[in-house]
């Protein structure tokens, strides 16, 4: 059946009032899917839709969907319902959904919800964002040291529904101290007295609750997790970190650092208003718009040169472009590079050498061709020489500027791809044209 | 113990030739902590290092390697080892290490293995690469659905050490058919004797050998899930892509968009070598080199129009720059869009349509912006309204140029990053020369 089939299928449940038959089709649906029929469903039917599910899955269907649906669902159950959903999410889902909102509307969500569950919450609001603190969940199975191998998976057994994976067994000591980590795979073949002590490993990687998010995806990468467990300063044990909400970072990541690299304004998506979106690719843009006026004024400062020597103008925007270019490819390796290397001074300094290796090479080639491709256009040695060696020059400051600056940045603890992004732009137009005009000046003489 | 601290420990129990002690230290460590040590040993230790390892150790090691060095280990072991360890890597990160290899020297590393394996790898390596073919694992255990709830629990069990992850168990029918699927956790709370048909999940997400790895990642970051079953054309189970793969595509393919975006050159990380790097990131620069050319060939149609107002070449950098920035930004939108969106024609025409008006507001403000200061700097109200019609006209038609292209490209079939990031430049770059010197043509006797 296609998801047309089964929405036409469940407006028919939903008009014809059969919960049964409703039920039986959601049985075999994602929460995605549902989530999805959910939005396309004409506005009249959704309220139905919701009072034929039960919490659970009312829960797995928020989850699912974005905040704006997510507040018009909870406003559509009322608040004694909203209670128990709420209780049933995930926290960390949860704390992303309580979020932007205002605090009268939050005390309101959470009066509904167990104490228990709405404290977890208000904890991990307090971590800063994009910290493994807001990432991780509570749905995890732990056991104490003392526990034997059948005592740990009976506990598992237990808790098998409410786990988000039951890959691993985290193992505490007496004051919720992480000691340890066992796989269910090491449980299946251990013998079932054994104590776990015995059965663990006792070297766990975890993460802090205020590491950051981009440091916890490099950790469960590298080491193909699909749990990390997240502890508090003291080692205490606070939560675990899933890969499905890795995977969520990763992509983030990797569009915050598309959006920085192509100033292309932060999170705008197909769903992004028109004038949401042009507010949000302004400030680049009059940002562009000044360093162009920089830029202009360094020209105008050679007008009398180019009042001169016009051809000079047909050269610019190569020697721009081409200086810009090769610092933001720089600039990619490098901030793509910082994401999933170790960084110490021995790798800096091989990537610098690099650089300038690659830079030099480049310079020459592009040089030398330039140089010819000028001369037999203008018919000028003199003006050939002056764009070639302006290029040669400007490709290795170009380059140079686009491996260094993101590293002094990521030195300096500021992210490398924020500022350097439009920076590098800046910094590569006016080295370029203070070099290029600088020489033609020089051999203002020879060029007319 | 720091990392530090433990080769040294290692080197200590090579050197005094304590194999016990050696391995109750890597008994603690994980495969990417084994891998790290190994490559940082001193040469004349490593040879002792893979002697005091077990099968199973080596290869998992292997399988955090790069290329090289996964070459280089094996000819240490010899062929008789190198067989046994080949049998127990996993199926994909054998196919990746094979892959460029001589026809020669894949079948003397196939010929140590067993049969049933290297049968299954030649079969993975002759789906294209980036498909699900080439990602999936045989390492997962499948049920009959005529089994009971504990007859599946046993096979689990049996299976358990085996598998790639547990959490889910999939169902086939006598034609190798994929029928359903099963979690673990469904298992623990279904009863011992109930069949599988009727705890399973029929309606199963899958994919077949041939989908794109990019496709089979948002699959799996949409649905959540650690596995995703990949089958044939005729839904047999061929094997599994797991979420540990997974990641690597979505950073991979996040590494691909910006390559191509900043025409970065292809795989430049921070192992590779300056004469590799220039060479890749040549093609790009000598095409932008020419862009440039055919840029300053339009400029030098317009001669007679610069050398009577120079001025105007002083905002030239500054209208080509926004155009192309207007451009990049709007691509950087639709490209990472087109990742996690369903693509209809309303949507398309609604993201126009946004970019249009996105566009409109940008063009007015930045247009009106740009002629006063033109008007306050050079003191001439024609050049200002020049400079400010042009700006207005480019970055309608950048903003629409970096939105429409690569939804073409992507009707086409091509991947929208791949041609756009350059193409887009050029054709900014040349739209907005041609617009802001045409109609400073047209101005041209005011403007003097």
């Amino acid at each position: 059946m296609t998801e047309n089939q089964i929405t036409l299928h469940i407006i028919k449940t939903l008009k014809e009032n059969k919960k049964k038959e409703f039920e039986l089709i959601l049985d075999e649906l994602q929460p995605y899917d549902i989530a999805h029929i959910y939005e396309n469903l004409p506005e009249k039917h959704q309220t139905r839709f919701l009072l034929f599910m039960n919490i659970d899955l009312i829960a797995d269907l928020l989850e699912e969907l974005n905040k704006d649906r997510q507040l018009e669902v909870l406003n559509k159950l009322g608040i004694e319902k909203t209670g128990k959903v709420l209780d049933l999410m995930d926290n960390d889902d949860l704390a992303v959904l309580l979020d932007d909102l205002s605090p009268e509307k939050i005390a309101s969500l959470l009066s509904g919800m167990k104490k228990s569950e709405s404290d977890i919450v208000q904890d991990i609001m307090k971590y800063p964002p994009e910290t493994a603190g807001r990432l991780m969940t509570n749905r995890f199975v732990w056991i104490r040291d003392y526990y034997t191998v059948i005592e740990a998976v009976g506990k598992l057994k237990s808790f098998a529904e409410f786990a988000e994976t039951i890959n691993y067994l985290y193992v505490i000591d007496q004051d919720r101290k992480l000691v340890g980590v066992v796989s269910y795979r090491d449980l299946l073949i251990a013998e079932p007295d054994e104590p776990i002590r015995n059965v663990m490993y006792e070297r766990v990687i975890a993460v802090t609750v205020t590491t950051d998010q981009e440091e916890v995806a490099r950790l469960v990468e590298k080491y193909d997790f699909l749990a990390i467990p997240v502890v508090s300063d003291e080692n205490v044990l606070m939560g675990i970190a899933t890969v499905d909400d890795i995977i969520d970072v990763v992509i983030q990541e990797a569009n915050e650092d598309i959006e920085k690299l192509s100033a292309s304004g932060k999170s705008i998506d197909f769903e992004t208003k028109a004038f949401v979106a042009a507010y949000r690719r302004l400030p680049w843009l009059i940002l562009l718009l000044f360093i162009g006026i920089v830029s202009g004024s360094i020209i105008s400062g050679y007008e009398d040169t180019l009042q001169k020597v016009v051809a000079l103008a047909f050269f610019m925007p190569m020697i721009s472009g081409m200086t810009g270019n090769t610092g933001t490819q720089s600039l990619a390796v490098v901030v793509r590079g910082l994401v999933s290397n170790d960084i110490n001074k021995n790798v800096i300094f091989r990537l610098i050498m690099r650089e300038f290796l690659v830079s030099l090479i480049i310079g020459i080639v592009c040089g030398v061709l330039i140089s010819l491709i000028a001369f037999f256009w203008q018919g000028s040695a003199i003006l050939g020489a002056v764009v070639g060696i302006s290029l040669f020059l400007t490709l290795i400051i170009g380059t140079l500027a686009g491996t260094i600056i993101p590293i002094i940045l990521y030195r300096l603890k500021i992210d490398p791809a924020v500022a350097s992004g439009p920076l590098i732009t800046t910094l590569n137009d006016i080295f370029s044209l203070v070099t290029y005009f600088g020489i033609a000046t020089m051999f203002i003489n020879h060029l007319m």
